[in-house]
């Protein structure tokens, strides 16, 4: 009874053809886990693209070991020392946000990660899209901000959005084969970072170097900080939302600090499936890359005898308000989550600046959506402006808070 | 992103069609639990056949409600008066094996669960099977007596064979959409039953009423006893092999008290999906009865944050000998399976009976399968000898360690 693969897999033909992969914000954290995964794989994988932010050592060194036909820093400076460097190597070298759109949108790309934190990775991944790319989203972003414009250029261009996030990842492996009609919700663990159950008169004073430190991923700054206020997990219900054309009323959150259960679908059924896993992004990461395909990671299998216990409680709203904004930016819809979304980014990077205190971010969040009159957007440029009013108001909050040291 | 079914499942259709389904073993917990579904969704099952060993009360209940077209009991007297109850009724009441097997062989059968407890469901579901008809399986001795042999004719006839016990189907449920080929080891989970770590000096004088007392799940007696002392997780394994078509090696045990996680498949790439439910037989059958649509249960959801904790532990092979066993019977191969099964239940019925101790019910078949010559079996009937003599091992042995009351 061994079930064969269906006929509308093409599993083996899959295997034969090489892909070109175009990694954007290669030197961040999602960018060095996908070359590990792909330097395991020459075989399958292809490195045509590569971008980043400013880290010109790393992509120097990226250039050098995956010799990607292009690539593009957001800093002209950056970009202009490396063409010294490069001289005589077939490497293209842009800059700016058009370079790296232009990475993005590369007439041979096949693959393209969306690696790329904050609001920043938007349009190069929708440029992607709009061109039919397969793309392995991480940048949440590029869904909270503009989902429904982003969700109806995939639909016109046939392109693919395979998530990157390991909880994304675990509902879409979970929904592999079973109809979306079937679901009866979905339930997204939250490790509920580092500062768990901590009263809030010692989460005032926490320092940014403490509120990074995640129990079980090692992960970049900015989702870290995320992660402890549970904006993180607020994020990915909107994302689920647009991934899996599913209501609000239909995404719950558990608080499992294990985060060995990295995400479950529930069906009408009451049928529950689960994917698990232990906390490495290659994981995911690999599945985006060669879905449907699985590859032979070498990694440690999941020892559950080992692991002993799974803990599972509901969030409490008074210790995340993070998640009860995020539910209501996305019932309100239209440019309410771009705001949500800008507004805590300009917040966590106060935060990291130490300009203000842990409690501050999510009040920023919370005055910046009170002080927003959602419109309905037509365009990207509409859900930009909402995006750049968010920031521009999150400043004024963060301002008003910050009293530089004399 | 919304998934939709691939072209080869075609949902709608299967919707439109009513299956007749045929109940082995319709008075038993899987017969009653399966037309308790049935009774839910009366627009998509139409019951056409049951069979009982000898409960004629229970039997007639269900010819009043279900009205089928035939029936069978194993006992011709309670067969014969059932007869004199009916004499008007338009249904046909047939007695003993040969009964049972023309009920699972109707030629109008579309379904037919198996839901036999014993060795006594191997020709009825054999039959249904070289007939092609779709088996929800629960009756285990089918396959671990003759696995080789019904599979091979499942092929020939192209039978689908659809797991109903809740580790099976939790398999068959996380294997869904994916491939054979990608799976690294699957994880049967074990509760460890009502006896779970209790000394063995204490173990030996257990009486069956405390055998029987099943942590989780309301099962029959014989199962009840085979989950005390996880010979059930035994044959289980031997099922698994001849389902998945997996070698022991990637067959693994782990004991969960909570039986939240029904069971899991860990693939090459680590990713490890499981299915999770709360314990009602109803959720297992309804998939293979409405396979692959999913049916709106009226039954409890699982509430991960009520349950709170879950636990895993690796197996003692000291507290559990009969794990043991069973891996090596499957090693073995041949009849050792069948002499396994077979051993087994006869000294289950004869501790429930309070011939034998607890204890000397693994000791029983250990000393049977010692004692036994595996053969490479060509027929059913070389299974069944196989059987037949291991049941007159057993009972030999039994007969020793047996002093009637005075």
């Amino acid at each position: 009874m061994v079930r064969s693969p269906s006929p509308s897999n093409p599993f083996a033909l899959e295997r034969l053809i090489m892909k070109n992969v175009i990694v954007l914000g290669a030197t961040g954290s999602i960018g060095v886990n996908t070359l590990d995964v792909v330097s395991k794989f020459p075989e399958k994988f292809s490195v045509l693209g590569l971008t980043a932010a400013r880290n010109g050592a790393k992509l120097e060194e990226q250039i050098d070991r995956f010799s990607p036909k292009v690539v593009s820093l957001m800093d002209e400076e950056v970009a202009s020392s490396l063409r010294k460097r490069f001289r005589s190597k077939k490497v293209e070298i842009l800059s700016g946000i058009e370079g790296m759109t232009a990475v993005a949108a590369h007439p041979e790309g096949e693959i393209v990660v969306s690696g790329v934190v904050g609001a920043a990775g938007l349009i190069p991944t929708l440029a992607a899209i709009r061109l039919g790319r397969t793309v392995a989203l991480a940048n949440k972003e590029t869904l909270v901000t503009a989902g429904e414009l982003v969700c109806a250029e995939a639909a016109r261009s046939g392109a693919k959005i395979l998530p990157v996030d390991s909880e994304h990842s675990a509902i879409f492996q979970a929904l592999e084969g079973q109809r979306t009609e079937a679901v009866r919700r979905i339930v997204l663990t939250a490790s509920g970072g580092p500062l768990f159950k901590m009263p809030p008169e010692k989460k005032r004073f926490i320092t940014p170097q403490e509120a990074v430190r995640h129990p079980n991923w090692k992960m970049g700054e900015k989702i870290s900080i995320d992660s402890a206020t549970l904006m993180n997990k607020g994020l990915e219900i909107i994302e689920a939302h647009w991934l899996f054309g599913l209501p609000p009323e239909k995404i719950d959150v558990t608080i499992h600090r294990q985060s060995v259960i990295h995400s479950m679908v529930e069906f009408v059924d009451r049928s529950v499936i689960a994917q698990l896993g232990i906390p490495d992004m290659r994981c995911p990461i690999s599945y985006a890359l060669s879905y449907p395909e699985r590859l032979e990671l070498p990694v440690p299998s999941l020892n559950l005898d080992e692991v002993g216990t799974l803990t599972f409680e509901k969030p409490d709203p008074k210790e995340f308000p993070a998640l009860t904004l995020a539910y209501e930016a996305l019932k309100a819809g239209r440019t309410m989550p771009a705001v949500l979304n800008a507004a805590n980014e300009e917040a966590v990077y106060a935060f990291l600046r130490k300009e203000i205190g842990f409690l501050d971010i999510v009040s920023v969040v919370q005055r910046t959506l009170d002080a927003h009159l959602p419109m309905t957007p037509s365009s990207l440029e509409d859900f930009q402006a909402a995006d750049r009013w968010a920031r521009e108001r999150a400043e004024e909050l963060i301002k008003q808070r910050y009293s530089p040291p004399a």
